[in-house]
């Protein structure tokens, strides 16, 4: 171990030679064709890169930092300027009870189907969602568009759009295990919290943008950069003491998108009912896996 | 509007009477091709839903939800018990004041990837750990795995495999343009961070489950739910003072799950190096969208 982290400054910087001989080679013409005989040899002592590559839905440009900097937006810029990160430092006592007060706060987080009519506070739900337009996204391409409906009328016809849907998914998508199941867990199509519920919040990636120019701008991981970003929304919901039901309606994307007039490269992700929960309301007496089932430690 | 709400009980009957008759129909076997003709005549009508069924890489299963207790696990066992839903409720100005403080902790979130070699108490990632498994799932399936690595030697052999592929990639996947706007950027595959950080957490999705009997129980959403997981991680991270870089290392996936010993229905979706930001990390001066960019009101 000591010999390795004698090593590991060595290695880096033999590693940096390799990447800048080969920048330098990638740019010279006459270089491509044998770099791509390169690849295929790689590839050929590597089956698992393709078997990789089957399972990945965004083709081939997994492994790109999924983050804030590495900036497809700005890569025909200058560089940005650097700042120094300035971070909260806290002592070891206050992370322990910090993480633990977080970790209380989230795992009293449920599924709440019977929500409140009562009206919640706009400026929270604006706050909600600015807390999750803190996600990282690829190439910070910040992909996401939420949609917040108020609108009595337009949440009753998302909900008319929803339940359509959802009952020929049920009818004939799902076959009739599911169906039998759900029917015994008392789960349907008939969802009447998109009418009570104060707010939907409808969160639509945005598969690509628009250059100035009009062109295409891909955005990498549009699907895991929204994902994440419902994540922090879900944490954000629960932190003011609000319920939601975490839902990915079938087919009725493209409805809803025309319905709310969102632009075609927008497709929904999610649809998150927002409000208290009503008095009465009620979750099953489910358990989640205990620590030692979902981390090992290497 | 009145209207409406008046008649939205009378539209749930109605659908449900419906719901009911379809069930007794759908479980008489003559009547299964009709179900399917009835299929085909509903799509004719619907051009967008093969149209979305063409976006859905998760084929016919979407449109559940992806949440706690529509559960696939106990769909064959009784009913769960319900239990009353306990909730705290904050006066709204308490919930603003708290939307706004969640809001600003997460708004400092940056990636970093200058991270400081400094111990973390093990307690604190094992409770950002559990944070991250109070996330909802499809069919709460809690279809993922964290694999804490700490071993420098195992961290050690994780950078050569990140930073070997990432060689391939940056070469011969992403082309020169690519290559080039990196280059400007100062991005490159070597990721010293894999050394230097405390713990690295691998997070693996879990693409489906063994049943006692051997056979294959499908995750629904499993990609999403990870990351929903995962955007509960960072909130996590971030609460305590611990900086990450998300990253989604191309083509390492199969490598580093045979490196970790992990089963072949896991899939590694994200690799968060973890710790305290370096003394002198710097971020480039980024902005993030303000609110009216990314949110639409109806």
């Amino acid at each position: 171990m000591a010999l390795l982290s004698v090593l590991t400054p060595v290695l880096a910087a033999v590693l940096c030679l390799v990447a800048g001989l080969v920048l330098v080679k990638s740019r010279d013409p006459k270089n491509t064709s044998q770099g791509k005989s390169g690849a295929s040899t790689t590839v050929e002592h590597r089956p698992w890169v393709d078997q990789d590559l089957q399972d990945d839905t965004e083709g081939s440009i997994k492994g790109r930092d999924d983050d804030d900097d590495d900036n497809a937006d700005i890569a025909d810029e200058e560089d940005l300027p650097q700042m120094p990160y300035l971070a909260a430092r806290y002592p070891e006592e206050t992370m322990l009870e910090r993480s633990k007060e977080f970790y209380t706060l989230l795992n009293q987080r449920r599924t709440v189907r019977s929500i409140s009519p009562e009206p919640v506070p706009r400026e929270v739900i604006d706050n909600v969602i600015r807390t999750a337009g803190t996600a990282p996204s690829g190439a910070h391409t910040e992909p996401w568009t939420f949609v917040v409906v108020s609108d009595p009328v337009v949440k009753h016809q998302i909900r008319l759009i929803v339940e359509e849907e959802e009952e020929v998914n049920y009818r004939q998508r799902m076959g009739d295990k599911w169906v039998n199941d759900l029917a015994r867990l008392k789960t349907n199509w008939v969802k009447e919290y998109l009418d009570a519920a104060p707010y939907l919040i409808l969160i639509f990636k945005q598969t690509h943008g628009i250059l100035p120019n009009g062109k295409k701008k891909t955005h990498y991981y549009n699907e895991i950069s929204v994902s994440l970003s419902c994540g922090i929304m879900l944490a954000a919901l629960q932190n003011v003491g609000l319920v939601t039901v975490t839902s990915t309606p079938l087919n009725c994307g493209p409805q809803l998108r025309l319905l709310l007039k969102r632009p075609a490269n927008e497709k929904l992700l999610m649809l998150l009912p927002v409000g208290y929960p009503a008095a009465d309301a009620t979750v099953p007496d489910l358990k989640r896996k205990p620590l030692n089932d979902i981390m090992v430690h290497v």
